[in-house]
């Protein structure tokens, strides 16, 4: 089963498009062991209301991928959901791939990579990869943070046409055309789901990142066109992640 | 020290201006032990020839970081070398400093960070850590992979002045402006090498990868402004690594 369908059918049938991303902030690498056992008590207190799990640098840097990252991987596999590596990938082509094939190993079902790096010898190898091991491959459209602007936000100037084209915009058509099995547009800025959506229809889903601490809004985003929602320090710092993870999953399939 | 000065003098009294891309091709995660001897091995065979080593996901994937990666990092610092994460971050600004705190406690003495997500809540918190640390912070410029021409190489313009700007060339005026510690410039294009070399002078040093593997000249590379030159499977894959170092470690100091 492709990772697309793997994480729909998880969230059509537990009711939720909640995925979350376990992380946390910098800890003393020392501290390691209760690094793992926060991470999977914030798993078992919230896997019943989300559809896949995010895991970002906070953990692989601290826990190593085949050590800790690895153990909580097959803990996420055995309640049911697919694991999603948002490493970012932006490298040449031979890097991505060894990138790739790391994650994959460690049981990783997506990753998510920057479609900045074009593709000959940049993120063909990741596809290549990923479709050969029926793994998915998430690109990011639009981030979420104030910064964004300055990169996802310029305007491309095509010298041939003397066509002007957003960034976000090129972006999600490279989705389109290499097949992506996702892409990221920030909850902060509705506005822009509403027009990659536009673009993408139901073929390629928006996942939407920035809900709670960011300041992004879950109701907002859904009805601009995300699929999915990403929900980090909203739940992984709360005094009740259960409650939280709850009530957002519960709001936007209303 | 800050990092700039540290492998500038280490350059100086080694003679040589080769970074050492210590990257191997993916290996059954089980090979880890086999992998870290290697990269021991060839790090024993070539470091009288080398100002810096820098490190991929080829090597901290498997080996982890606070694991075979943080022991190859105190071998590479025994040796007098300076140690770079070529992790290219490009995440939100809490993320990116979380990503700098790990890396810097493993011992890493600079990071290497797309400037393409901007500086508020993007690059700012990773410079901030740096500069707190004495570390260092270097850009992506232009990439030396043919893919490198759809992002690196666009034309950006900009609706407020009516002015269209080369990618690259904004990059490396964002590396000036936000007082990087360096530049990645590929050695496939020396041309854009002296267009930003042009920009930096001498205040933001050039760091040329794609040398042999990727076809890039060392030579033309320092012609045209580079000021290190990022030499990986050329070295690490080579029958003789020593060989290959001495070459070029003589070759463009002459």
């Amino acid at each position: 089963m492709s990772f697309r369908t793997k994480i729909a059918e998880t969230a059509k049938k537990k009711k939720t498009r909640i995925v979350l991303a376990l992380d946390f902030p910098y800890q003393n690498p020392e501290n390691r062991p209760t690094l793992l056992t926060k991470a999977q008590q914030v798993l078992e207190a919230v896997h019943p209301y989300i559809c896949a799990v995010k895991i970002n640098h906070h953990l692989t840097l601290p826990l190593g991928t085949f050590n800790g990252t690895q153990q909580l991987i097959n803990n996420i596999h055995a309640r049911g959901l697919p694991a999603i590596m948002d490493c970012k990938a932006n490298d040449i082509g031979s890097t991505n791939q060894t990138i790739a094939e790391y994650y994959y190993a460690a049981g990783f079902d997506a990753l998510i990579a920057n479609p900045f790096v074009g593709w000959e010898e940049g993120l063909q190898p990741i596809f290549d990869v990923a479709h050969k091991q029926q793994r998915g491959v998430i690109l990011l459209a639009y981030m979420s943070h104030k910064g964004a602007a300055e990169g996802y936000g310029q305007t491309i100037y095509n010298s041939e046409t003397g066509r002007k084209t957003p960034q976000y915009v090129s972006f999600a058509k490279k989705a389109l055309k290499w097949n992506a099995d996702g892409v990221v547009v920030g909850a902060t800025v509705p506005e822009k789901i509403a027009e990659i959506h536009e673009i993408l229809g139901e073929k390629v889903p928006i996942y939407s990142p920035g809900i709670g601490a960011q300041g992004g809004a879950a109701e907002t985003a859904v009805k601009a066109g995300a699929r999915y929602l990403i929900v980090g320090r909203e739940i992984t710092l709360a005094q009740n992640p259960t409650e939280i993870a709850v009530k957002l999953s519960s709001l936007q399939t209303a």
